[in-house]
């Protein structure tokens, strides 16, 4: 449920006027802002300074929204961190004095292991608040929740930019971060958490922990779970699994830590996709190849954000990596923003070339939950043969579906279901992909963002 | 360095009125709030109204701030677990509606193994965070300051509280938390932290991984250090050995997550002892035997908190099982709170009588750390031996004091060190311990409260 049940007693919206606007109304104040920050940019950055100058972009030249995507350079993670690098700590793009930042935080350094220092300033900080507690509410969070919040506190800003946000709120916010999933669902039960906030992955994990203690999430507290922090939130497969375990709804929520406020992009109780709130972070959908080409709505193409009032390490144009296609027409819950039905759909350098077919392991997992009979953790083994490159998957099975298994039946039963899984792959992506099944437990767990592409291809050859 | 270089910036006190009015304009808000106090406790709060009809005590019984400490009895740890257990989560002590709660947090549960909850309203939150900044501006923080807090953000309050604070001042606050320390020595020099907050005993352990990583932390940009969580602060040799080390001051402060907002227990700079914020919690020292009698100034005894302001859970007159003493002659910073010179200066529970001398494990650790020779982690056995309690001392040597040490030389000079020890202790407690010396690194590391004191006669008997 994404409401509490006394929705009535409190305001339907957190800010009516601005999330009801027409898209007329939104473009203007969007222009205008942008106008704003490239003139800020261009004038106190002097990261920005020299990117533009280098590529030869002034601020004048955008007059309309057009042209902010077809003139502007994008910036990507690669440049942020060697300009960090040059200018420690916080790189050539903190915009404002030292003595202005409140809080210092990192990103987790998943890709490059290297983590990329953010410098906040206050009024970053109290907006950043003010913008994150108007998405959690559009997800439904009130006052009467009881929010427990399983992201770790610490350089990673994930679980700071969402307290921010439930601060303001006035939920009850049980901040226990990273804990033992044991503690988790036992203090859930004690303090009847309504809320949870996880990644899917941790969502899922809780699950199987929860079999194992004898609790039946079914009934437990928690009403609706909003997942962020990794993609698979929309993925309809991953969904499900949570839904069903938890008899709880399923919220997609986020972007990225450079974009705090990341959760502009989240899922109202419509669940009709992630709304993005553009007048805030404005967000294009461009071409995968050419970073200054829009595609229209509808389409694919690789996500870019804008921060229209970050003073403090502003993103104009920031190449976050994700794939995904937007839609604007009217959502039931009277929001005008547009939408990512899909919501994030994956990393585009994940993307996987197999055979002439792009595959994204988030295609992978949505048909292995559909799998009946597939247990909660698998990986994805990517390697060269010969010139090619290959994948296969390693799946564990679900004992449930399998009670009492012993040989020789195991074997017959286990091969039946790495058949089937190997046949819906077939179906659903085009390539045939061969599935071994593992037993359960025997894959590793995550309580943050899980690494389920192993790709060999990267790895240093042994022997 | 206390204050930073540029303090003639900054306004010199938080709240110049509150800060240094008279004793007897102080007494008078004081006896107001209590009064209000027990009114709203004994008519809202169905543990205060049980607890105090027992006692065959009413609020209308307190006409004068006197009649406090000798008429209304004490609360204790013990009985707000009871009350939790009979009414969870939050005993029948919260107060306000759930609805109300902004906050849960709990204890870490050091001495009995159970968490306490604690349940925090909006109004409550709001206010700790403008008390804990102005107990932290006496300290010396200041917005141009980069303050590393090693406290871990989890269930236990200890971290929420400081950080409520720091958000308030406006410094550039990096909560890290708990982390390896090899990373929250490098991230300090990269971010360059003015200000470290942990306890006494990881201000230690930062110094020993200092050393191993090749780190000079005199040359550290950290000019203080704000230690609390056990007791130690105002010990004078951890004291001095963690100001030499870092060569930066160190202040003692806070007193327990149950009074929070628990800074109201801070030093300033003049390093005279800590501050009571006596017209936010108001503090006493009773009779450790005798909880309503009161003891003079300079006279040691238990120390017994009240919160003047709190809604939910309001603590009025707990026994905070501490020992220590009062003074309140007026200190050089113009601020006329009443002072604990020694800081808190141990658990009454920790006492031991050694052939009826009462010796604290604090003072053992005072002669521990002025002896040269000794290095930073020791432990203190006790056990019985016949009808007697018995003690002694584990402690490691200091490598550095002992170059290239070898067998046999190695041998004598470690009997020469314990001798040493030993004979200092006699000196200082009056009773003879004796002490072991073991080598560096064999006994166990602790990044929060440091568990020192090792009970044998409260293990179960094996063989």
């Amino acid at each position: 449920m994404s409401l509490p049940k006394n929705a009535a007693n409190y305001k339907r919206y957190w800010d009516e006027e601005r999330e009801t606007m027409t898209q007329k109304q939104r473009d203007k104040v969007i222009l205008e802002r942008i106008r704003h920050q490239l003139n800020y940019v261009y004038h106190k950055i002097p990261f920005y300074r020299s990117h533009y100058d280098r590529n030869g972009f002034k601020p004048e030249d955008v007059k309309h929204l057009e042209d902010f995507t077809t003139k502007v350079p994008i910036i990507e993670k690669k440049m942020l961190l060697a300009d960090q690098r040059e200018n420690p700590p916080f790189g050539s793009y903190l915009g404002v004095p030292i003595e202005d930042v409140v809080r210092i935080n990192g990103s987790a350094g998943t890709t490059t292991g290297i983590p990329t220092y953010y410098g906040i300033s206050r009024r970053d900080w109290d907006r950043i608040g003010e913008i994150e507690a108007m998405c959690q509410w559009a997800a439904g969070i009130r006052p009467c929740d009881v929010v427990q919040i399983t992201y770790p506190f610490s350089l990673w800003l994930g679980g700071w930019g969402v307290l921010a946000g439930l601060d303001r709120i006035g939920s009850a916010n049980f901040p226990l971060g990273l804990s033992e999933s044991e503690r988790h669902l036992s203090l859930m039960h004690q303090l009847k958490s309504t809320v949870l906030w996880s990644t899917p992955s941790y969502a899922i994990r809780l699950v199987e922990v929860a079999k194992e203690m004898g609790f039946d999430l079914r009934n437990s507290p928690v009403r609706m779970l909003i997942v962020a922090g990794e993609p698979g939130g929309r993925n309809p497969g991953t969904r499900k699994l949570i839904e069903d375990s938890w008899d709880a709804c399923v919220h997609d929520s986020g972007s990225t830590s450079e974009m705090c406020p990341f959760q502009t992009n989240i899922e109202c109780e419509e669940h009709a996709g992630t709304h993005l709130y553009t007048d805030e972070v404005y967000t294009e959908i461009v071409d995968v190849r050419n970073s200054n080409e829009p595609v229209l709505m509808g389409k694919r193409g690789a996500v870019v954000y804008t921060h229209l009032y970050r003073e403090s390490q502003p993103m104009i144009r920031m190449w976050a990596g994700d794939e995904s296609y937007m839609v604007d027409d009217p959502c039931r819950c009277g929001r005008t923003y547009p939408r990512l039905p899909d919501g994030l759909m994956g990393r585009i350098d994940d993307m996987l070339v197999i055979r002439g077919a792009n595959v994204y392991p988030s295609a992978i997992e949505d048909v292995l939950r559909k799998t009946k009979g597939i247990g909660v953790e698998f990986r994805i083994i990517v390697e060269k043969k010969g010139a090619l490159d290959e994948i296969s998957v390693l799946a564990e099975y679900d004992p449930v579906a399998f009670p009492g298994l012993t040989e020789p039946s195991k074997k017959s039963a286990l091969d039946n279901l790495a058949g089937e899984a190997s046949k819906a792959m077939k179906v659903s992506l085009g390539v045939r992909v061969p599935v071994s099944i593992v037993d359960t437990g025997s894959l590793e767990r995550s309580t943050l963002k899980a690494k389920r592409v192993i790709d060999k291809r990267r790895l240093p050859k042994t022997n």
